[in-house]
């Protein structure tokens, strides 16, 4: 007697009970085309303001969202607050800005891209020469067509950025700078929204708003956050609570952690930063410090098997919140799933990062990743076999009777197996890994098996 | 004064003391070429017979074993009996089976061979369609020319087992199925067999009589375990207890543990279920689940050194009584060294596994690497080195007192390692991987210096 | 906000602030030219000396080693002590030696070069037949003009050691053998230094003198130690005490050991015995029998940077003091740092491991090494990040204020690396080897961050 039962045997009249199970896998998205196609339309409303770590672009980049999340709770905190080592910087506003050129042309206009302005730049009204200009100009030599994006937050300077084609292109004169911006004590606005659970257990998912036009590298973040926590609030199922944060990089996670930080410690038992998670041109991985966190687990399992070929980059290769998020003092399991990770496209930080780069497709796929790792999540659990031996299956409904020549089918394997590896230490997750299939291709394999009492669950 | 002394120096006189000494390795078998076709002999006894997991062919196979093995227990327990989630089935006989064709002419026929039948098939003696035939037809149009080997213990069915060639060929018209079989209360029969050692602790060597004529996955088994056994009770020195049990594939280890579990647990130290052992094609190890006990240890290292090139197969590979010895409740340390593994050759479960695919060198070469492991494992120990620094070698004759300029040769490189590693955690399997030589060229060796009072056992 | 600062946009008045800092490391060597040449003329004088385990030889070696180092305590055993499992034998002396060949012709002649002489040879002025004097002559016929260095520390033999080539050209008649030799109860020479640091956490460095004319597996070592003694003594900062330790290969630490075995024990956290230092052909390296000691780990870091195609040995190839240091029950973690491995390279214990195989690049190159490694062990520390989340960076001065397009710098990194990873268990070596970097790229910097409070030592 063996438990490789036959089933590929030749009848004319197929057998009933040896049909295999069809195994339904929960549909994530029921229509992803939609889906991506209304990814997309939110990212193009998010991605013309002009923000930075405050200021008013923040604040209506916030709104949008709260137009999509009623329930976001929307926050400020004054200019000079200290939190942790850091204090909070004045509130910066900017409502135009140019360069008049020595023939009265403007260029580097910030009402045709906001990038043109080096971000927090000081008010300015003044003449000079083109020489006095060029400590004020930021270009690429290495990329001459783009506008680089940067930013002087916590020194005073003013500035504008533009093609070093263009910058090479400037004639000797006298030219006008005009920056329209204000520098004062204001706020700085983040938002947090909680999905509550059937416990107190969280997985955090944060991201950021600070950057001002940029498409992969920003307004994919808030776009992907959005559409999960409204695929979490219109019912998909979870016991976990969810918590959202959305705050400017770096400063915004600062703040927060400053008042939530024992709470978060205690109760997050997996988080996701979501950054760059907008093109279609890969899949990118970043670990904790530690690197095995159930949050790194989940994320390279749903990547295996989505992507095998995604990028694995290494903690040294950090850049965006998990900074905060996996400090020393800090410790919290978070990872970034990504699509193209910052610092690694050409794109990255300069006017090229726009909404030609993104796409519907790949907000969907950043979408689509991490409802496979909440349900993932969701789904884990740890089993005991309850019986001494293997059970009498075929008595069970759980392998054919007729016992035969070549070897299991994978849905009576994935039984066999379940029940195998079941010793009260592998949670499915382990075993998914062992055996080299999905998680979600076991969840409801082992409900079956625990239904007929086979298999009690010890977490 | 370097360890590495000379002794590869050129000299007309050769210098006695340099000789190194020869070290004898226990000849396992005196002759291998006549026990090799004694097991063959013995196999081809067993062949024929028609198996099942229980009646009148087990009873049979055990007693040609008992005649081999005079102290061997066979025991029968009543159809009926609930062990664990199992419960023993009704007894199952047959005495002669057939189909006639159209044209009277008898095909299917079980007395030419005995997988023609469904194993367990009801009695039957009907007229009946080709049509209505079919159903009851089992055949491989992807191995046309052979028959499969197919059972339904525990769904009561009848069916005839053919070449799907054969079957092709089949006329339409009245056929006559006829099968002179019964299943009825009655017993199954397995046997255990206890040879006594120093120390209650135990070898299990278990294998499975069960399939009708299948020579690879079913014959080879009980005759390695005969020969085994055999050469245990004509005096291969041992300290440990052997426990030998023959019963059916899945339930015979199922009933066996019903009535054994705590006693097993407790003694068993390192366990062998003999399953493929009798072709020449290949040698094969599946792992318990943990992957690393004693016993896992011992038969890759044997595998090793004299089958360089095994097959590792997986757990999630296992399909014989691994299952039940390995499953979570039980977690007995009992791996498979194989020959061709059950699954992975064409003629599995076919008409093909028969006497041409085993042969004397297969059995012999199954019964070499289980004597290996079982020597291996009585020899293993740890030892401490009792002197704080290296021991003055020469002075114990345990290294040429000529110093030179070529190294150790490598007797006395083992004794260097043996004593150099023995820091009272390192048995000698541990010390023989580290330094890639077989366990049992350093057995002696270590002996001998424990012998001079250097090295300490300390297990 | 991102923590990808900009500083490498184009700009036509570079801003000081944004200069990578040029990181100093401290020049190990301030002549290595005169350094290395000095070396050699050491180890010219070295060479020369006949030197066994016990003798004159040995005396004025260390004799001459104390001329360099005025602290140089060298002591004397008496023939005949008993040392753990070893007996101190007698003193050996030699002034000549010779053959007179047929003719009268002197051959193999002590004068030439000690290495004719079969080391530890007993007395002898006696005639014989070239038959009779086979047994008394040691050649190489795989080498076959060069001289082989042999010994009979501990039987007593005559004996002397000749090209192969020059053995068969031997006439035969009679020969006349001479060797003015004593072997008499005499005294075992070794000697040790203790450099005093500021704590009883003690390196130590072990290298032998009991070879006669070799240069790279001998007075490489001796020459090594000496320069290596000389530095620390002259100014080189430390906190850890400094032990050399010089005597007879085996019997040397064995004699040291057995005095000084519990205070070695407690105190000494790393070793590094000198043996086959003096070519220029390559760097290899032999762990400890765990290891991953301190040893084990600083040196193969060391080992990584300075020469990444190291040749990495296992603790079986183990041969020179590492064997009496690393024995199961003295465990001290002493390792290996060697150019050219004994027993690896073909002129090992010939007369062709002479003062053409090594050089000064090679001892310097070997200083270098345990230089390097010295300098890590001291500075090697355990930090952990004194803020909750990342410091705000560029108010300390530690990043760049100007944030932009492509990353850090690999200063403002390494700044960024050693924050994150400074959890209090990571030491700045588990750091530099998780980064890739070398240690001693990061000792000022982690100097840098404790002065502005940002990180705590905690070791």
């Amino acid at each position: 007697m063996s438990r490789n039962d036959m089933h590929k045997l030749s009848r004319e009249t197929p057998v009933a009970a040896l049909e295999t199970p069809h195994v339904t896998t929960n549909p994530l998205t029921p229509s992803p085309t939609t889906t991506g196609a209304q990814m997309y339309t939110f990212l193009e409303k998010l991605f013309p303001i002009c923000r930075s770590i405050t200021g008013d672009g923040v604040r209506q980049t916030h709104g949008l969202i709260k137009a999509e999340l009623p329930n976001l709770n929307i926050q400020e905190i004054p200019s000079g607050t200290r939190c942790f080592d850091w204090t909070i910087p004045p509130e910066w506003n900017i409502r135009d800005a140019y360069l008049l050129d020595p023939a009265g042309k403007k260029i580097a206009d910030f009402k045709k891209t906001n990038l043109h302005i080096l971000n927090y730049s000081t008010p300015i009204n003044t003449q000079l020469s083109l020489e006095e200009l060029q400590d004020h100009l930021y270009s690429l030599p290495e990329q001459p067509d783009v506008i680089p994006y940067s930013t002087s937050y916590y020194d005073k300077r003013w500035g504008f950025c533009l093609a070093h084609n263009e910058r090479k292109a400037l004639k000797s004169g006298t030219y006008r700078a005009f920056i329209d911006s204000s520098l004062e004590p204001g706020h700085l606005t983040y938002s947090d929204l909680v999905v509550p659970g059937q416990t107190e257990q969280e997985i955090l998912i944060s991201t950021y708003t600070c950057h001002p036009s940029l498409a992969n590298n920003e307004a994919s973040g808030p776009t992907v956050a959005t559409f999960l926590a409204k695929w979490l609030l219109e019912g998909a199922p979870h016991k976990y609570t969810y918590r959202f944060l959305i705050g400017p990089e770096t400063v915004g996670p600062i703040v927060y952690l400053s008042k939530h930080l024992v709470h978060l410690q205690k109760n997050v038992i997996a988080g996701f930063n979501l950054t760059c998670v907008g093109d279609n041109r890969a899949y990118s991985y970043l670990p904790t410090r530690q690197g095995d966190t159930l949050a790194d687990r989940i994320g390279k399992h749903v990547l295996s098997h989505i992507a095998p070929d995604f990028k694995r980059y290494s903690f040294q290769d950090r850049g965006s919140d998990e900074c905060q998020y996996c400090s020393p003092n800090v410790n919290l399991p978070v990872v970034n799933l990504m699509r193209s990770k910052f610092l690694t496209y050409p794109e990255y930080h300069t006017s090229a990062d726009n909404l030609d780069l993104v796409s519907a497709e790949g907000l969907l796929g950043a979408l689509h990743v991490h409802q496979r790792a909440i349900e993932s999540l969701e789904n884990n659990a740890t089993y005991k076999a309850t019986t001494i031996c293997e059970p009498q299956l075929s008595r069970h409904n759980l392998r054919p009777s007729l016992g035969a020549t070549k070897g299991l089918s994978s849905y009576y394997k994935n039984i066999s197996d379940i029940l195998a590896y079941s010793d009260g230490r592998n949670s499915l997750l382990d075993i998914a890994e062992i055996i080299g299939c999905p998680l979600w291709e076991l969840y409801a394999i082992a409900t079956t098996i625990e239904d007929r009492g086979l298999l009690k669950r010890i977490d």
